[in-house]
């Protein structure tokens, strides 16, 4: 049997590592933005790690694009145009193109390289997605071509599907009260905003906590919700930021009869009892959100958070 | 700034390594049965490590011990007489006595050098419940005690807290469908077993399934849940297995309203909120868990299971 | 500044492992016969691995390949005729090739893709060597086509640059004293053999000594040396057996003028300093070397010595 | 069989790191100065660890210890005076202690804590060498000491047993231009000085060759010599500084006849041959030495040297 010799050492800003066996390296390429490493794992398949953080997995990341996407494209009625924020590996655009109701969706990644690299080594990822009539991938700073090119009122929903905003990294400014203020407008009325917003367990809470408070002070209604994600090793967690529409109020009923009527093709981690499941926040970890005061903008950007003191 | 030197690694079948830094080792001890470690991690403060596998920490191991015993006795109508199996931190003991109905809380663990150790060394866990008026403490073999000494019909809840059933480790044939049957027999008629029930994701299933597909040989409603342990990096699963009363029945509002009534002292983790969430679980664990055909017996005790093949 | 995601462990049978970096990895192949990675660490540079172990690295190979050749060579009169047991890389006959008297290197590797891996990829190692006229590669089983196809006493030096004989490795029956006895034959009467002949370290000796003590049956001079590798983290051990010549005979100067007369292109490691330092074995290894009694023959070709109880 | 679960990290400047199992911890104390562990490793039995460097293991110690004082104390002609500077274990004193014509050996360590630890639980090491009526231990800035309390031409030989002089460090004034004028003066006509000047070998030389240059501008005979210690993994150098002595001009039957007539009690790693396998230092050692133009002076002390950058 193949032993194995070299390891991905999955570092933590605690000193604590995760060291994954890696079989093959399958990709290593460094565009102008990040460096991005496809590795073959004995337990995940194959792992994206960009910039030494594991991305996604062929073998669980259909966890987190389902549950990045579909809770707030079945809140928003009958979504049209969705944008997606970065995105990169083509996922959250298979999932987004699974929605009946979808005209457009525009995925706007600063990274060509990267999406590149997507298009050609990933495409168990993207399944073709890039290819669909209904996809347009813009190469461009997100913000800046939303600000410009975007009408207000124009979008059903709103997906993040950015990395973390650490500071000189191309989120940076993507994350700030400012910035959702400018989605805030875009948004149609019933609009719908989901992110992705960084891990989020008792040891480690304040990018979620910070970035929830900052939605809290532009959208009416802003629901944290919360899954595990095996190849991540700890619960990983979204936020829904919406204009009308509430999450908590949908039952596990609504979210099957939801899914049935309104997405085509295979859901495989996300439905009526899963939804329930993610938006039931343990009583812990809600009493240290309700704690936070900070909030992100353009100008304290990344709110005095670096990765080593989160 | 002290600089860490010493590592421990929690090693998985898969060869991953989750490797922590330990600031100081505080108590290394064989017993009979097991290899007792308590270190200091910057991250979990006091981490109690055995055999190599982390057990609990101070920093969460409110969640497993809440978790393990909360819905269970709430469940039961107003328990008077509970039995725990192993439990050496006494930190399930602690949950135990938290409920005003208790009468007498039988901890019944095999390994009398761990459960002395606890005593001395682990007051942060217990908080002194072994003193109290209510507990009683048998060092013994938990399966020939409870065949022997126990009537029928005579328990309201039994809390199995004990680890995992390797081959020739002090719980394997505890996990044993003749075993389940001896338990379903003593306890009361609203009687209700919960145990823990080892890791729970997509790709670490086998154990849970077959404890759990043990049990539904035994008990009419067997209910699994799972919730995440920062320190196991894991979500970690529990089965309720009962004679008549269900988990799924009990609302939100209801579990709060049991906790308020029923409970002395601080729960932290524990709500109707969590409860829901734990309960939930979500599509994909759901399919895997529908699949299991193994039943653990006297005679296949761990079912071919050992730890690397799991 | 790139950090470094990826690493090499070189596991010790001790449960030790050395962590290296790994900033790229230039090739992975699996062959017939073994495992090979060529990977860049920032401080050895090129590495190339086999089956887990460092074989060489493009920052201290000549370590390693000057003290296995010259030594011999310069120790048989005028080789003209020299037979090299593996090799794969090409650098210990890039040091055959560097002596002036040579008319014939006959390089036998039983793994053909190794040595095609070699002339493709480890140019920086053999520099070219497999193409100079002097040169011939056979890809055979070494013992085999020694048997079969070398007249006796038609060799001058036999350079062995084998992997270690472990159960089952295609080195398996190339260092048994039947082996020896067929190449004492072949040697002319003031013939040399060399061989690497594996870590020697006060902790680990046995499988130096056991080669040692079976060449001590077989040639009338067998003398160990030993050098510091920096990327085996270890002292690594040679053996000279001979017919006639001793290497403990060659004083300092003696070495600098052979190295001067006989030898053209850059020796950078090896002189007559470094010579005596080589074979100057420390009191506590000679101690240990007195010691042994086992012999590797046909019939118990590894000793009953397998990696992990070495 | 014993598991293991932690792990020494040997931690190295490039980003390597070497794992060590580690069975037991025996000590782990923070002094004044430095933090001290005393582990149990199932290969290097107790290893002494000083702020995350093997300070020395019971399995390999002999090897550092003798080389770093016999051939110093054999080259002064019948040493009476020594003094050591640093030696907290104890075991650089033992071996000073076995030579005969010794009166006093003058022992100046800085961390009154460390020696204490040293009396108390590393009688493995010093074997009660702290009780011989010829040692006194001072627990004193040596170089203060020595400045105001010690005579000139009144020393025999100086053992500099020190911790790398790294900034802040308690060695820091001790490698330095000044403080090598003032041993100078202290010394007798014949008398010499031992040093441990740090690793040597290829990859890493600077601390060494920075040493040995500046002692090169106050003694007129200065010699590297180097040994590989098992238990840290590399070369070791050391380096006799001397008034006349020459080590270079001891043949091996020299020293092994000084021995014979100077020393008591076993020394299993020096001899004869020993010592010239020590003192001839590889071709390409030698050429790096000789490049070095730095000196270390107190103005300058680190000689802009950090670990880091070492």
């Amino acid at each position: 049997m193949r032993k194995n010799y070299l390891y991905f050492h999955d570092k933590f800003r605690t000193g604590e590592e995760h060291v994954h066996p890696v079989e093959k390296i399958l990709l290593e390429q460094r565009t102008h933005y990040q460096f991005i490493q496809l590795v073959e794992s004995p337990v995940f398949e194959k792992m994206l790690i960009i910039d030494g953080d594991v991305q996604s997995t062929l073998r669980d990341e259909y966890i987190y694009h389902e549950a990045l996407v579909h809770p707030a494209m079945l809140l928003s009625s009958n979504p049209e145009i969705v944008v997606i924020l970065g995105g990169g590996e083509g996922a959250t655009l298979r999932e987004v193109l699974k929605h009946k109701s979808l005209v457009k969706a525009l995925m706007i990644d600063i990274d060509k390289d990267a999406t590149d690299i997507a298009k050609e080594y990933l495409n168990e990822w993207h399944k073709g997605s890039f290819d669909d009539k209904r996809s347009v991938l813009i190469s461009a700073d997100a913000r800046v071509f939303i600000e410009r090119e975007v009408s207000n009122d124009s979008i059903d929903t709103v997906i993040s599907d950015l990395t973390e905003p650490f500071e000189g990294g191309p989120s940076y400014k993507l994350f700030t009260k400012e910035f959702y203020e400018v989605l805030y407008n875009k948004l149609k009325d019933d609009g719908v905003l989901a992110l992705q917003s960084s891990l989020l367990r008792v040891t480690d809470y304040r990018m979620h906590s910070t970035i929830r408070h900052t939605l809290q002070k532009v959208f009416p209604i802003v629901r944290s919700y919360l899954t595990y994600i095996p190849s991540f090793d700890t619960t990983w967690s979204f936020i829904i930021a919406s204009k009308k529409g509430d999450p908590l109020s949908l039952t596990k009923e609504k979210i099957d009869e939801l899914i049935a009527n309104k997405i085509t093709g295979e859901v495989k981690f996300y439905d009526g009892t899963t939804h329930i499941s993610m938006f039931s926040i343990p009583k812990d970890i809600r009493s240290l959100l309700s704690l936070e005061t900070d909030i992100i903008t353009d100008e304290s950007p990344v709110c005095i958070l670096r990765k080593e003191n989160l």
